[in-house]
């Protein structure tokens, strides 16, 4: 049984009939989450399918009641049920024609639609190897050389493929598929992106089950890592069990991206309560909700936890869902709102450890991007700076706006409690969710002990992107078999 | 005799008498150099102190002439003669008082003026060490603990300290010098705001001799890698000279920052002819100017190039002022430089180097922040994708755009050309300058090689905090001596 979003776009130019594919993690939990309110998809058209809907279950501060949702039984880790469809149907070529005029060509799509392309787009992407280095997929052509007011020649199309001959005599070819998928409709450029950057995201509150994959699948099978990283990007957080109960597993999983980001804190820390601690994370106490490193101009993307060592009391981790939650403050408080996504806070972090630091830096609470989407959460109370740099008139707002923030995320419906034992590595989205712990009770003879460390997104969705091909046997630049 | 840039602050409110400190590479260039269009500092009010000025040098393709000058002859070595200057003349208090009804306490200094601060902002900001664990120089107080409407029963001004009494009888203490760099005003914001990023550049063209340093020395001198790294943020360039001709030079120099940027091309990467090259540059032939890496979504701030073998035809090294291009080009094309602001561009990047990768990001050509400051460059030709997500009528003006861009930083009068030779290392800003490369003729007996890395500006502006304090015994937390 296939399960697909159908995106249901309808382009005149394009004559696409798109099908977006996805997991059946979004699809179960579907009818208690949000969806992104501006989606490029119409995700309302998603039906669950027949699949068990994922059980609601309250998570309470008190029952300490863990809530995990295996991978495997429920549906990411069953990508081999769910092949790649390509988004497109068809990319067999009517005809093609030269609109002088307008500098573009015309291509004419047997199952129905047209796309159009700029004679100067076309030129800019000659795949030929003069044109193209083939061994790096780069291009050789320099902007210079380009003549940006080029008209053609001659424009043909024989033996499968869209030939154009420039005035100059160079010639150049281009695969109706690798066109196809570069229309410039809006739905055909949308489903690309989305292809590429799966920016799709499925909200939660306090119901959620937290995605688990068995570690060391994940390690061995590239379908299990890339149910992982599916649901990792989708939901933000998944929970690997069974890792060894001993240090370097964030290692050996980030080894299985790529690499792992160092910062002052070491390739990878131990969070643990320490004597003179540097970090707030390095005591018992409470942390309340927070993002890690907005002292970083550009905070990791993606945390990696392995439990070592639990504390009998307290200790319980805690997340909410910052995306979620700025939404649902653009909705209520809409000043708020404009506040925390305009204003710029500064950040510090002082002190030594895999060297000695100074760092500063200004970040908005909530970064949106010029789609006015919400890209990434900053924010840490510990290091939030006492050097503020606003005028006064804006201080008092900004403090309103945040705690506004603050007590949004600190609703009971919207958190989610869990305790880690030892061998859970927990891995999530350090640009969308706030993670917090209740204080702990340190006993010498059982020390908590987590061990911690960072990637980035890029490495993230570079690996997603390879296993994805490895997997479906699909690229951005072929159509799937 | 000391050199500064007076920047001419009068705050009714805060009674500044700031006086911001430079370096003479600064100064003795500003005749030929523009400055940010709209610098907070007036920058104008800056004379060159009788210093020699530096040679305007045009260079030239073919003559090869590199063009140097170094840091310690004349200027931003010489820190010794540049003590450090704090940004308030007094911070003596003549009186404190509440303004009850809008929550403010007021600070009149014995100098001049007054600074009003937010009860709230105070109690946030209470460094006693219930709410700021001293030992992480961080924030201990949540932010649900803090009533952001609260009063106060008591303010009053003994033994030096500033002193309020909360309603539940909590008392916080201030140093008057940590209120007076936390002033609200304009001019005090943008005083401390210089200090902490030293955003603050120096415009360049063809005249730039670049900036030279000993290597060993700014290994080995405090003083002398401050002043590479003050060069390096305010110029963006700066060689230095006598690195020993082997490799693992530029992971030295990281290590005296603190650590460099893995990606996917590795720690370091080896810049030389390869067959089946994995990267354009990974070739003899010529690179047109570019920035390193947007197909990452941040890329690296900072890169070191050593040279460890020349080629005797070609490989000459051509460099722009990508900042003071786009100013230019926001003067002379304005709608060319809204559009290269505006839109996003994709980049890609695949192959396998360090591992194998699959990379993808979306960036303006131009970045600006929020208050539309050029902040960084986007922009090389090879890894720009085919796949552009812009709507059909958008498509022709970006390439104008561009075109319009990649003109103005082609003009003679802009490009500074050099020829590396062995034992050099180049260190510059890639958020900043864009570089290229003539093609070269690659010989067996003699190949071009050299050795690169990168590093992020947060890191090394954090080692050039630590380096001022530790040169000039300046924080931020407390005045100069």
């Amino acid at each position: 049984m296939k399960h697909f979003i159908r995106a249901g776009f309808c382009s005149g130019d394009a004559g696409f009939g798109s099908r977006m594919w996805t997991t059946t993690l979004a699809q179960c939990t579907l009818q208690t989450m949000l969806k992104r309110s501006n989606s490029v998809l119409a995700c309302h058209t998603l039906r669950a399918g027949g699949r068990p809907g994922w059980p609601v279950a309250r998570s309470s501060s008190t029952s300490l009641r863990t809530n995990w949702m295996q991978l495997r039984e429920h549906g990411t880790q069953a990508t081999a049920r769910l092949p790649f469809t390509p988004l497109w149907t068809s990319t067999a070529v009517k005809q093609v024609r030269s609109l002088e005029q307008e500098r573009l060509l015309e291509v004419e799509w047997e199952d129905a639609g047209q796309s159009l392309y700029p004679y100067t787009w076309l030129r800019d992407n000659c795949q030929c190897p003069v044109c193209t280095l083939q061994s790096a997929q780069a291009r050789s052509l320099q902007l210079s050389q380009l003549d940006i007011h080029t008209g053609v020649d001659q424009i043909q199309f024989t033996d499968n493929k869209v030939s154009i001959v420039w005035p100059d005599q160079h010639t150049s070819e281009f695969d109706p598929e690798w066109l196809k998928k570069r229309c410039f409709s809006s739905a055909a450029r949308q489903a690309l992106q989305e292809e590429l950057f799966l920016n799709e995201r499925v909200y939660w509150g306090s119901e959620l089950q937290i995605p688990t994959a068995s570690f060391e699948e994940v390690l061995r099978d590239d379908k299990a890592a890339l149910a992982w990283l599916l649901a990792l990007r989708r939901t933000g957080i998944v929970c690997l069990k069974g890792a060894p109960v001993e240090q370097g597993q964030v290692t050996r999983l980030s080894q299985r991206i790529g690499y792992l980001r160092l910062t002052f804190y070491g390739h990878t820390w131990q969070v643990q309560d320490k004597p003179q601690a540097n970090n707030v994370a390095y005591t018992s106490g409470k942390l309340s909700l927070h993002t890690d490193y907005p002292a970083l101009h550009y905070p990791p993307g993606v945390q990696f936890l392995h439990c070592l060592s639990q504390a009998n009391e307290g200790g319980d981790s805690e997340v909410v869902d910052g995306f979620h939650m700025a939404e649902r403050l653009r909705r209520e408080d809409p000043e708020a709102f404009r506040t925390l996504t305009s204003l710029r806070v500064d950040f510090t972090d002082t002190g030594a450890d895999y060297c000695d630091f100074m760092v500063q830096s200004k970040n908005h609470i909530i970064d949106v991007d010029s789609d006015g989407q919400v890209v990434r959460i900053n924010y840490n109370n510990a290091t939030r700076d006492s050097v503020l740099d606003l005028p006064l008139h804006q201080v008092q707002p900004f403090y309103c706006s945040l705690h506004a923030y603050v007590q949004l995320m600190m609703r009971p419906e919207n958190i989610v409690t869990y305790k880690m034992e030892p061998g859970d590595l927990v891995t999530f989205d350090n640009w969308r969710l706030l993670h917090g712990r209740k204080s702990y009770l340190s006993h010498p003879d059982q020390v908590r002990h987590l061990e911690g460390a960072y990637l980035d997104w890029d490495e993230v969705m570079s690996r997603l992107r390879i296993l994805r091909k490895s997997v479906h046997g699909e690229s951005k630049n072929q159509q799937a078999p």
